[in-house]
């Protein structure tokens, strides 16, 4: 199949207790983009980025094969800007810097090539924004998910209630699915979320793992996989959905019981990139680390009980 | 085979944001032999309580085929009490009351025909008890589970230290881990915590499910069933540990494999424990309800992935 994503490309600068680096690439398209390059050969990025981007960079996503027709280069502009600082244990995260700059006035635009692309992967940005890009694709996509943050309910929460009645599958953390719904319950968040318009929901709960949600109220859970020493979390959250969106693109197959695979392949995705600052270890990975790693999942999570012992 | 528990007989007051209770049945021994009585059919309790418990009380445990002669019945003296209020969506507890009474000179007896169980498991309790009653077996049981709680780590941790060492698995909370390894990290954690004994650990995560670990750092992860409302938290993690145990004893099969299936055992039998008010959801469960909610363990964390699809 072809997907189609929308996401920054970014600067980022980030501080953890182990380090801290200079502008490196960032952005939630590209952890998106990259993490699913791994399993949808067939990947289209839309973005924007000002002049001051490093060809390097681009290159970064190019090697991964990922189609960058769709990014805008904004002559006499700079890229957006992100820092942060983690404490406490990875818990807290202080943004010290965000310099919208090109993308401030961001209007996607779709290359011919990616129109037809069958699923279509929204990531956190305007929901306006996000809207305009499914209604620039030509044919609905068959399968649109969207990621977005607390930052949207707060600020353009009727663009964002009806960007959301817009897509297939909302991806999303656990404080924002209770602050989005009005519900301290998950299950009870999910109802409701699900009566809005999308007929799946991901909610991320971080070092707890994600659960997987249908209309008819299936239930999946994938746990995080237990580490000792979490180096950078910037991104694991998009590269987790890039994982996703990349197995669903390249089986196209959205049974109940491929999404299950799919949220494994997003969490496995997930813990590559906390082991290393920002892109680093999502960019090199080899197919038998990926599979080592499923197999790690499969350990972690497969039993088999005989209930005829009961 | 079969199956000697050390824990609290007790009565329990229990105020919620649904309701509240009198004096109800409680205490960590009633809720791990209710528990694990599913399971093993030959459980035995070690206990002690006042000659102000109702024989009715002890009549809900007899009914499950638990022999309760190790229960002492103090002439002059009141039954252990509890009693706790939850709050902010059960996140928070205050103990209310807690008045020792018997629990006070708890000296266990063991009876005769409990002697030779293989398998033993120690409640909360303070460890010098917990540690007499493995000294009393005359030949040290199979399988040792023990459960504490931060309380002893503050109180008495040399103590504490030295009845973990003698145990085969310790089960605590995520919190307790912590506290108990100086580590942050769970990982961390249960390497420290391994290193002085167990052979086993099972941290539970509450609403987040449980891990077991072992020495080679094996690692299986059990969800909690997602629920829309928990009515009463009180013994879930008893419970657990009772269905775990009860497992164990049953099938007499200490492979790595077959705890995983004992953690599944423990999280179906707390997701019963919480739907009702103290002990009431356990007194009565039938086993078709036991195997339906295994098969929903199931469908919320099985998956089928086809690596050759990488």
């Amino acid at each position: 199949m072809s997907l189609a994503i929308v996401g920054t490309v970014a600067f980022d600068a980030i501080e953890t207790p182990f380090g801290k680096t200079d502008k490196i690439i960032g952005g939630a398209g590209t952890y998106i983009a990259l993490s699913a390059s791994y399993f949808e050969k067939n990947t289209n990025l839309i973005s924007v980025v000002g002049e001051d981007f490093p060809k390097d960079y681009l290159e970064i996503l190019k090697k991964h094969n990922i189609d960058i027709r769709g990014i805008q280069i904004k002559k006499g502009e700079k890229t957006f800007f992100w820092s942060g600082k983690y404490h406490d244990n990875m818990n807290k995260r202080d943004t010290l810097v965000t310099e919208l700059n090109s993308l401030a006035s961001f209007d996607p635009v779709i290359p011919d090539a990616y129109q037809g692309s069958e699923y279509l992967m929204l990531g956190n940005l305007t929901p306006s924004i996000q809207r305009v890009v499914i209604e620039r694709m030509k044919k609905r996509p068959k399968f649109v998910m969207m990621d977005t943050m607390n930052f949207w309910m707060d600020k353009t929460p009727e663009d964002l209630k009806e960007t959301v009645s817009m897509v297939d599958l909302l991806c999303i953390n656990d404080e924002e699915a209770q602050q989005f719904s009005g519900e301290h319950s998950l299950i009870a968040a999910a109802e409701k979320i699900l009566s809005e318009g999308p007929k799946f929901l991901i909610i991320k709960k971080g070092k707890h793992g994600a659960l997987l949600f249908d209309k008819n109220m299936n239930i999946f859970s994938a746990p995080a996989l237990p580490v000792k020493t979490v180096f950078d979390p910037t991104g694991a959250g998009d590269t987790f959905a890039g994982g996703f969106i990349g197995w669903l693109a390249k089986t196209d197959d959205l049974s109940f019981d491929n999404m299950k695979n799919a949220l494994i392949i997003g969490s496995v995705m997930a813990s590559f990139n906390i082991e290393k600052f920002g892109t680093e270890r999502i960019q090199k990975l080899e197919k038998t680390e990926i599979s080592e790693r499923i197999e790690r999942f499969i350990r972690l999570t497969q039993f088999d009980i005989e209930t005829n012992l009961l």
